[in-house]
């Protein structure tokens, strides 16, 4: 079941190995490390204890008591480490207590005080960027969707018309924002939310209020699905490309994009896939330095960013689910931006979906 | 300017009323202490200090660096409590430090073995519960916006054929999925992002697929507009209503709605507006235990839940936006929903936009 709980044999794995009594997270709003471990979302202060092989989640009285099974849910509107604390009191009343290293500062001082010691984990960081099957599968149906988004910006580019070096579409000129906005109910049809993601920039400031024929436009979309999990695409597009700086550092952006295809096979090392992707896209005259990104991405799943980042310390396995991205900018030129979604499977990685990289928007709406 | 960083002279303030030496927040992905701050969204782990009266922000070297004015931006990739410790020596090399009291664990052992005191401050979450003008103005936009969202809700259920006990839309049976993605359209095409907090649901479990005449329909939208401000507004419609359970239900949550314009003026008790409306609701003979809804709502702007809640020890004040939330759940007959956004100005409290509370969808859409 997609929205269930997650990640509780890792957790009392960690617990045995660190011989601990324990583990404790507490969400503060929306937290993705609470949504893996009760597969719901809330934007309140709730507090999520491991102990003894059950999970228990203590809730503020002003939100509804949610039924998960395989939780034991109540209400306490006590501070969150001193919940916390009645919970793990229930089992020992003093032991080691595993926590993510975010622990708000409060809470541990409370748990602290009540005679547990506290040792942070990586393990629900480590254990969220291994994917199970029905993640994977959420991820590609909000994948699907991120194209469609695209493709919405694709059509509207293929439609405009050029009005004396203006670009118009649908009666009016075209903006960046008319796009988003085009964009963002492209998404809305598909059941998706737009996350307050979804970016139109062209222009040499990346804030062009109406387009220009030959202007770089990037459009990207990071969705997210009902059951929380994101997607991650953009591309750029060029009505009526002159083939100048454009085209020479989308080439750069799509070669990179490629070289992720190529290094990211499980047991790579994730800091080096990233700089073979800069690398590359440095190789065709670009600054690494200025002109080069370096947001080269790294997993993705209930959030944008999490294990393992492209620059750290991390081998890929099979099941990582990784954004990839390759971006040249240039102060008179703008940006070339291209990202995707990358699955690291048993015989390699796959692109979900493998949409088009195509410069040309009429090449990308057919 | 809307998107500028706001509680510079709070910080100031606090600092001098504590003789510390500064403030630190530390964000670890989308924030709304950090967006307050600072005018910006991070989704990564980014460094907020406020010290000798200027705001200094460290972002980690994958993210682009902003230009935001009055802020000193620069790169460090050292975790954020060496990174904040790290701008205050340049202060001096001990004193106190005010933080919020969910100061990740991390940052907080970080400033205290720098030689750093950690006091907890409210500061932050106070100067958010006053909205200036342009706060203001920002939520009202995105309140019209929720206003055009539930009005297509409305539109599609006044326009919806009952077929044999079924409600038909545009060709197909109309379930809370179709109505829910169609209200998301609706929010995109006004421009605000549906932030992933639309919900449509019916039936007795309130999972309905399909609906029903005679079924209360809630509506609830969250919108969040381009600032990251949010709105809040839901209403609940019946198609076909017999007048029955959901009329005297409707009757009891307008009133209950009705009591926040009477009892939240400025210098009321926050708790007592709170328990005022849940014993509005109660009145109309409905259980305040097991029927009435204990979220009656509080504060409203960069998150939906801040302060000052509405059961918490706090006094309304001239500024205050807050969402107002009556409801009324029965396992047999549904649940009846209303929630606003009321502004406590100098004359007293008024509903944002002040929509229409009809339990009709045709005479919601007019």
């Amino acid at each position: 079941m997609l929205s269930g709980p997650r990640g509780g044999d890792a957790l009392d794995a960690a617990i045995d190995e660190h011989d601990a009594l324990g583990f404790v997270s507490v969400g503060c709003g929306p937290d993705a490390n609470v949504r893996y471990l009760t597969g719901r979302e809330f934007d309140a202060h709730v507090v999520y204890v491991r102990v003894a092989g059950e999970s228990h989640l203590r809730v503020p009285s002003t939100i509804d008591t949610p039924e998960i099974p395989g939780v034991s849910v109540r209400i306490d509107d006590k501070p969150a480490g001193k919940a916390a604390a009645a919970v793990l009191a229930d089992a020992a009343a003093d032991g080691t207590v595993l926590a993510p290293r975010t622990l708000p500062h409060d809470a541990a001082l409370h748990l602290e005080s009540s005679g547990y010691d506290l040792v942070s984990t990586p393990v629900v960081s480590e254990a969220r960027a291994v994917k199970d099957d029905d993640e994977r599968a959420a991820i590609e149906t909000v994948q699907r969707a991120a194209r469609r988004g695209v493709a919405r910006a694709a059509e509207i580019l293929a439609a405009a018309t050029n009005d004396d070096g203006t670009l118009v579409w649908d009666g009016a000129p075209l903006s960046t924002e008319r796009i988003r906005r085009q964009v963002n109910v492209a998404l809305a049809i598909e059941g998706v939310d737009a996350a307050g993601s979804t970016t139109v920039t062209a222009g040499e400031s990346g804030d062009a209020v109406v387009l220009h024929p030959g202007e770089p436009v990037v459009v990207s979309v990071q969705p997210q699905g009902r059951d929380g999990y994101r997607g991650a695409l953009a591309r750029t597009f060029v009505v009526d490309a002159d083939g100048g700086w454009e085209r020479r550092a989308h080439v750069a952006c799509d070669a990179a994009r490629d070289v992720a295809l190529v290094e990211g096979t499980p047991g790579a090392d994730a800091a080096f896939v990233g700089s073979e992707i800069r690398a590359e896209t440095a190789a065709f005259g670009f600054s690494p330095t200025d002109e080069v990104t370096r947001d080269v991405g790294g997993g993705i799943g209930l959030s944008v960013r999490e294990a393992p980042p492209l620059d750290g310390d991390a081998e890929l396995a099979v099941g990582n689910i990784i954004r990839v991205r390759s971006a040249v900018s240039d102060p008179g030129n703008g940006r070339i931006e291209l990202a995707d979604v990358m699955a690291i499977d048993d015989d390699g990685p796959v692109f979900l979906g493998d949409p088009p990289t195509s410069l040309d928007p009429a090449a990308w709406s057919q």
